[in-house]
């Protein structure tokens, strides 16, 4: 860390050579004011506006250089006026950290200008679906649902917007994260949980805009990009490791019972299907509404719907076969858990006291307030160990986390609006906390859409939402990729999806070409596990065509070969943070080409994977990054990186490619003989 | 004017007993600041962002009363920084003035709060099409195309904005004008050009930004609204009287050579039309482009299309017709008249000097740049008089005036960003002073939809621009009566639109029913004019059936048979400034439930017209005011005011009430009988 002062009241930061401040007095670097926003949420969906009534340059900075080897920076209006803001900065273990204090409590906006690169890259916030590079827009950070269509050229898009708010746009998703990633080598992180908006649409500035004043700013820089990621996280929290019991197979992802569930199964089995579980949400029953069938929220298990479950599982697990459920923070006032709750004063209120029920449409929930260490432990061990884990859930879809609305009031004190973004990671925390209290970290698993900072410590997989069942640019197959390469890079080293999308609406229902495309990117992630949908009579599901089911049996087969191989990727992420799937240039930095490419990623250090992502292609183009040689999985024609080049893609053949040169070459080579 | 300095540092203005400026160091006025604005075009649609810099509260507010009378006040950010805007304040003969100035070039933008109350009312902003009670929204104030569909959650506007940005919004406007009435019975306007939002959102304030400092801040009051309007158009100018031709029967819209124009004519006389002008807007020929018919930019007659055009006006007017034509701001680059202005220097350029075109759509015209004296003399006398006036025009619609490009280089070196919204009005300036320099002023007509502060003094007559063939909320018929309302308490008597609507896209086209109902309307506004529309062949026109034609003749026997009427609304336009089309408050101001009605209005004093705007109605509710007693026109019923009443309303029956006591109530009683 090295402050500088310069002629013309010039101040500038710079850590290890990179330039991470830069103030004068004509082009100051903070800028505080006042602002009144609105927040309106319709069902996760949220419209969201502010009205900035100031927004001052704080155009005179005073530094002061302490005993203690930090620095004092005191920013104001002008060299008359008194200081608005304090900068204490600090070196930390591998770069700097920047505590913000502001004088008047008023102060409730801050814009932070970081100094950029005219040919800078920038990639991160959370998990981003659309752009996996951000430089050129602007990123709202706050979560919420991702949007159906996301983008606001398409039909679907505005039939979404225009029935239920929830059209959605490229900066949606559950997981936002006011933390990026720089190719200058750094890191900039916001310890904050208030809404932000990351703005890198100018040349020679990012700002970053926060609707409360930071705690810190903090640096983290590296020399190159692999130690950078190990470093993030470092500071984010490592990952539990994934079960082993995950790579035996695909869990198939089944909502009609336990007749329905146990028959598909076997039709599966029978076809040569690898299955390491079965994943039934409606393990709690259903509910009959004017949208559909939705799961009853009393988070316990439906004897009418899976009659004798206890036998049940203990059969499936005999037979290698483990069951998951579903969970979410809500508890139906209909149910027998919310009477429990409220009767217990773990529930969430307004302002007066009185009961907060917030509207899923045709049943209304209470929210359990996680603020509260005893509603927090309440559903740790009353809800998530009595009721799922000692009931035979080795797994779960821990869902929401986006919705806590910003008018509630909690029990530890704070504006709900400041606890919005906060909630994912207190779900995941009591999700983590009830497996570790049963003694199961490792073997018990859960996985979220939702996230936040520190999520990271706690969700052990992460899913990618709810993506529309098409190949479309901003809602299909694709954006899995984005969101796995972007969180990757914060410290998430797991990442899956539903196999063939979730969401289907107006009419666009999922073909089995789309199963087929997802279900062969699905083999290169860590988690293989299907979804019937938002709408099962009406979408395509994998057993109903045996041609569909011959080839998702062969993706299996693929997944468990992979076995060996991903366990290296797993511990490794135990020992150093590395995500499974990786953006090229983490391997290859010295290749400026691959910096902005999304669709393609590294499976490990060893496989890259292109997946197709478009309906009828049977060719591919793909680029190899410079630097080694690259095997192609099906063909066995071997490339040299630095081009692109296309193959043969038909369905069952993705474009994978093996490095040569890579320790388990021969293995992965293999690949193509195992899915036979 | 009395300006008032209170405890705790506050101040206030009050005019005529009204708070219209209320500041205090915690509650601040005016707030000042600097934006980069960023403003892109494409034909006539605007994407406007802001990106605001700096906006800081001016908290200090030091008043000095001046010996001349007028108030001197400073305002800074505090007691110990220097003074950022000054306001001096006199008062004007029906109120006062406030002369604003910038200590800093830097401020480009001003935030001005005026004190509102929670009830009050607020109307006009120029021509406003969608909300006439201005209240509860905020209103960009920047001359465009006005929007095809004008209404985010219809399908017509998402086709609109998707294959041409042109979908618009419910503030998209050809006419704006930074000038508003309140209920409190004055009237704010700004002189500016800038680009300006009024933000009526508040309930306790008006926020009214502009992105430059505003030269004053003018402030009318009277005692009633009528005095009001009265001065609100001393203040803006007066327009000429419309020529009394013009009520002696329709205008028809024909565009498709002269004897197509001469058939229809003959054939819609033969069924009982009156008829007082042919508008052919094709007298200057056409141009066949991928996207239909447009019209060859080049301002003079087409001898193909058109041939013995000389001989055939003149029988025309033998035959008591006039002829009418169409002309805007632009030159055909393959055109005549655009090698003379380019020769001459007469065309706006490049910052370079080089020629600046603009896109049509397949074509690029030149732009006559009206800031050069000669320039615009040149478009007076060479264009409109020579080859309009002289060769037998009498009336043409002057389109356009929305369109300067903002990166356009002008003779008087202003930067087009501040021309842009002065362009209508310089545009109505040339018309006016053509038409007045051949001693044509209240004889030759011309009509706009381009608008702006000043427009009035020069503009005979506006029309509505265009409209969608249907009749919806926000692109339909009911519109036209909006921007009559709005328009006319700003100074412009006249008020008319296309019957039948213009724009047909996407599939939508107009119905017979549509027609007629326009029809209705058109007879109580000072012009009936038809339009063929943008897409002649697959839209329902007039002389297509014989039933609707003989409903478009009853309307025309009672347009004309309110001549006499209408002229004497021309009179009182003339002498006090009072619109024809007035909102029933205007008379009724006692009556607060009148204060939000915007389908509804008094034609003159004594007229009550509610047109009727939805398909399939053969009913119609109408509010009364409170007062007077009305007698409906079709069925002799007499009501008492202050009441909704529903009367039939099938076509040729236009919802039409007669005040009692009114001068002319046996005249107007008997258009009944005059219509059939």
């Amino acid at each position: 860390m090295n402050w500088q002062t310069e002629a013309g009241g010039k101040l500038v930061l710079r850590v290890a050579g990179r330039t991470l401040f830069e103030h004068a007095p004509d082009a100051p670097a903070v800028f505080v004011g006042h602002g009144v926003e609105t927040i309106d949420m319709y069902r996760g969906n949220f419209d969201i506006s502010d009205y900035v009534e100031e927004r001052v340059a704080l155009r005179d900075a005073r530094l002061t250089l302490q005993a203690d080897g930090s620095a004092r920076i005191e920013l104001a209006r002008d060299a008359q006026a008194a200081a608005e803001l304090t900068i204490v900065a600090s070196e930390s273990a591998h770069g700097a950290q920047l505590a913000l204090s502001a004088s008047g409590a008023e102060i409730n906006r801050v814009w932070w200008r970081v100094p950029a690169q005219r040919d800078e890259h920038v990639w991160g916030c959370g998990e981003q679906m659309s752009y996996f590079d951000l430089r050129g827009r602007n990123f709202p950070l706050w979560t919420s649902e991702p949007g159906v269509g996301r983008d606001k050229s398409t039909h679907l898009t505005w039939q979404a917007d225009t029935t239920s708010k929830s059209g959605g746009d490229y900066y949606n998703t559950n997981y936002p994260q006011p933390t990026f990633v720089s190719s200058q080598k750094y890191c900039l992180h916001a310890e904050t949980t208030a809404y932000a908006d990351f703005d890198f649409r100018h040349d020679e500035r990012h700002e970053l805009q926060f609707w409360a004043v930071p705690e810190r700013i903090e640096l983290i820089v590296a020399d190159d990009f692999i130690t950078l990621v190990e470093r993030i996280s470092q500071r984010f929290g490592r990952q539990p490791a994934l079960p082993a019991w995950v790579m035996d197979g695909a869990i198939l992802g089944l909502k009609n019972g336990r007749d329905h569930a146990q028959t598909i199964m076997e039709q599966s089995r029978a076809a040569g299907l690898k299955v390491s579980g079965l994943w039934c949400e409606d393990w709690v029953g259903i509910r009959q509404t004017s949208f559909g069938k939705r799961l009853f929220w009393d988070w316990r298990w439906n004897e009418t719907r899976y009659p004798g479950h206890a036998e049940w599982v203990k059969q499936l697990n005999a037979d290698g076969v483990r069951f998951l459920g579903y969970v979410n923070p809500y508890l139906c006032n209909d149910g027998t858990l919310y009477v429990e709750a409220k009767q217990a004063g773990y529930l969430a209120t307004r302002a007066d006291g009185s009961d907060y029920l917030v509207d899923f449409g045709e049943f209304d929930c209470g929210v359990v307030d996680f603020t509260n260490p005893a509603a927090a432990r309440w559903f740790e061990e009353r809800v998530i160990r009595d009721e799922m884990l000692n009931k035979g859930l080795d797994g779960w879809m821990a869902d929401f986390g986006e919705y806590l609305p910003t008018d509630v009031t909690l029990a530890n004190g704070i504006d709900a609006k400041l606890m919005h973004n906060a909630w994912p990671t207190l779900w995941a925390q009591v999700n983590a906390r009830a497996i570790e209290g049963a003694g199961r970290t490792g073997d018990a698993v859960f996985f979220m859409r939702a996230g936040y900072t520190g999520v990271q410590a706690h969700c052990p997989l992460l899913w990618a939402g709810d993506q529309s069942v098409d190949f479309t640019r901003h809602d299909g197959l694709q954006t899995v990729i984005c969101g796995a390469l972007s969180s990757g890079l914060l410290g998430n080293a797991y990442h899956h999806s539903d196999i063939g999308g979730y969401t289907s609406l107006f009419g666009n229902t999922r073909t089995p070409e789309l199963f087929q495309r997802w279900a062969e990117m699905a083999a290169f992630t860590p988690m293989m596990r299907t979804h019937e949908g938002n709408r099962p009579d009406s979408n395509f599901q994998f057993w109903q065509d045996a041609g569909v089911l011959a080839h998702f049996a062969r993706m299996t087969r693929v997944f468990v070969a992979l076995k060996p191989y991903v366990q290296g990727l797993v511990d490794e992420a135990a020992a150093r943070g590395l995500p499974l799937q990786r953006p090229l240039f983490l391997h290859y930095e010295h290749d400026r080409a691959t910096y902005a490419i999304q669709d393609h990623y590294l499976y490990g250090r060893d496989l890259l994977v292109a997946p197709v992502h478009a309906a009828g292609a049977m060719q591919w183009r793909v680029y190899l990054p410079q630097g080694d040689a690259w095997t192609h999985l099906w063909s066995g024609t071997r490339y040299e990186g630095g081009q692109h080049v296309d193959v043969a893609a038909p369905p069952g053949e993705p474009p994978v490619f093996v490095r040569h040169g890579a320790a388990r070459e021969a293995q992965l080579l293999k690949l193509a003989q195992d899915a036979a």
